[in-house]
């Protein structure tokens, strides 16, 4: 019998994190303070941030940094997770391709999300802070973050995107069940939330105006630093953990990937398993292909700009350089909140310039019959984000079945979506819909001003 | 750092399942037929189940039964769960105890009940059914199951506790999502539905009420076989697999337990996790103690009477030697779907009366409590029926912070709670109660007439 999942023994977890921005040959642009215009220090943004985040988030001096022993510690609560080859979604296909998925949706609160909660609420206690808060699209972040606070003895206050609160009510419930305080984005809470409400009453949210809310009441409360799940350097060093598994894991497979796959919001995920593999091509010749699979309704890798932009719909985050489609861009309606955010981290927008990796948009009703196929095959019912990774690994499976090559293709399964019945429910019904953005919709939108 | 978590390689997951029916001092009492109430052979069952799992059901030679190969193809999807050593709620409760649960909540489809649904579907397909049905209370089961008949190629339709669909629509749509039929039982579709509708038109249904429908359809249509989740001895046959594994990975953490924990509803889980270490008390000296975590609105192992009853409401199934509270009784509308039924399986009931095992009941209360301390601490939400075993667990962990010992308990978390949030919220917001049920309640319903 051919084995089906590879796992790592405890004492073979990874003990560093890996930092890609040390080896990149051109390092990212510099974020700008928004008034200035100058390069930021760790000093500026450390107001906001654990200072130990801020320090990685602009350290490109040291490809690995020590995972600190508590947070090992909790790794090993669901760490490694399994790399699991898809025989039966291959058979399936028909498809001479060999397809890895590195199952991500085992963790606690079902998302690759912790890995990055823990760490940053280890720093934030270890500094002092009281209270953290944070913003989350579909939740899982969210999710993880009061998980990760409950553990480090922190307050926790989440803004979540009303779309998604409304999409996902158990979310709200599972953040409420660690004690997190809740609340749907824009809210009147903050004055970036009245601001944007009073200008737009409808408006559903975004991850850009919870991120606006997160900061704001990070900046006015005394003992409470915000964190974030993703786009930022530092999350993309924490969640390498992924890859790095991985890594050792495909060598007990006896294979290495042609392709690493992942969806694509802010990056975390696919950094995170994309990055340990990118290294070899970076250092080794190696030369895996790297695919970001994003909604054709959020298109900011295929259809972004290059530019200094806001981090949030307010501007109240420091200007990053990256692929946006506009700060203020309110992408549509679709069932994966984890992916609808306007801009793509300044590692991946680097990496994209210089040719390492490219994205790929997928319209959202070719995610859910990816995700249908997938359950239905290898038992999972996986994350609408995460069945963006699965459509675009179909796509080139399929090109495989045409050329009869054997490629070797790692995806990573970042989430189940277990809590996005609602999602599943309409599109078995017919009630789902196609949302792909024009270039009138993505021209009128406003970049770093 | 302390190993947290223990896992098996593929080559040492077990290779044949325990059947405990073979050790037993006394065998339980045979099935008998409803009409003549002479003893029932694999022919009088046929008809209904899967004929190898009616074999299976009367084996009392074979203590092993050999797994098939494309069953534990499917097993290694997912198996070996993993053993966890719960050091954060040893901590929390402040206990000398040593506490360890095998986690089947990582499981596809999150609970332990794909572990029969495999074998149950496989057999039935190498028969020649096209078509299988079943009841679902929590709808844990009825998931497993519509996963199983989509991974053997066949249809199934799944009656589900109506109260439970009410209190857990997720998962209905997660049985639709692989092609399952669902019906809210009470069900007009049925002679028995609509019998048990006419006597009592607001009757929220339970798994007795499933049961008399679904073995209805399979006995009214050609090609249909019924298959069941729990209760029967065929079904903890399957589950040793938990046990069988926790035993080898106890190993490898260097202990033996002096107690074994699950909840228990028709006695899956429990059979499951506590059948191969009993073997041991039964043929080599151990004493290991066993506990039975019922809810104390639902109490048959505590309160019940041992007697010949039927397995369903209706009467349609062969009268079963067993603790029941009679085949007519309306458990209380709990968050705990799995665990509603009036009886206990046969093997059960013969261990509970030779004094191998012994029942506790719980209000629901203490349930969620123990629930949301397990969540915080060790980062899983339980299933609702699982915190029975938590909650009987922290029991016993407090006497040991009395006196000093340290027993090494193990319980098994059978599922996880994602799907139940509703009820965590009504938990949270004070919205829930206590239903011990009384005497008098008890006293009014049938068994087996």
């Amino acid at each position: 019998m051919k084995q089906k999942r590879f796992l790592l023994t405890e004492s073979e977890i990874p003990t560093q994190w890996y930092n890609i921005q040390a080896d990149m040959p051109n390092k990212p642009l510099p974020p700008l303070h928004p008034a200035t215009r100058q390069p930021l220090g760790v000093e500026d943004l450390a107001h906001i941030f654990p200072e130990e985040c801020c320090k990685q988030e602009l350290n490109t001096t040291d490809s690995f940094i020590d995972i600190p022993e508590p947070v090992l510690e909790k790794y090993k609560f669901y760490r490694s997770t399994p790399l699991v080859r898809a025989y039966e979604l291959e058979k399936a296909l028909g498809t001479p391709a060999h397809i890895y998925f590195k199952n991500e949706s085992v963790n606690p609160l079902g998302s690759h999300k912790i890995n990055s909660a823990l760490p940053q609420c280890y720093y934030a206690k270890q500094e002092g802070t009281t209270n953290v808060t944070t913003e989350t699209g579909a939740g899982q972040w969210g999710a993880a973050l009061s998980y990760a606070a409950s553990v480090f003895g922190l307050e926790a206050a989440v803004y979540q995107v009303k779309i998604s609160m409304q999409q996902k009510p158990y979310r709200s419930s599972i953040m409420r069940t660690f004690g997190a305080t809740v609340e749907g984005s824009p809210s009147m809470s903050t004055r970036a939330g009245k601001d944007i409400i009073t200008k737009n009453p409808t408006h559903m949210g975004s991850l850009g105006t919870a991120i606006s809310e997160a900061v704001e009441l990070a900046m006015t409360t005394p003992g409470c630093k915000y964190t974030l799940g993703s786009v930022l350097n530092h999350v993309a060093i924490h969640q390498s953990i992924i890859g790095l598994e991985a890594e050792k894991q495909m060598e007990k497979a006896g294979e290495y990937p042609d392709m690493v796959i992942a969806c694509f919001g802010g990056g975390s995920n696919f950094g995170g398993i994309a990055f340990p593999f990118m290294r070899h091509n970076i250092l080794d010749g190696k030369t895996t292909e790297f695919i970001a699979a994003e909604p054709d309704s959020c298109p900011k890798l295929t259809r972004g700009k290059f530019d200094y932009d806001f981090g949030d719909e307010a501007g109240l985050t420091p200007l990053l350089p990256m692929f946006t489609l506009g700060h203020d861009f309110k992408p549509a309606n679709i069932h994966a909140g984890g992916l609808r955010y306007h801009g793509a981290g300044m590692i991946v927008s680097q990496l994209i310039k210089d040719g390492y990796m490219h994205g790929v948009d997928i319209p959202q009703l070719e995610t859910f019959e990816a995700g249908v196929l997938f359950a239905r095959t290898e038992g999972i019912i996986p994350a609408p984000e995460s069945s963006h990774a699965i459509a675009a690994t179909i796509r080139e499976a399929l090109k495989c079945k045409e050329t009869g090559e054997e490629k070797v293709i790692l995806f990573n399964l970042s989430g189940h979506g277990l809590i996005d019945m609602t999602a599943y429910d309409q599109y078995i019904c017919g009630d789902l819909q196609n949302y792909k953005v024009t270039d009138e919709e993505i021209a009128k939108n406003h970049i770093g001003v």
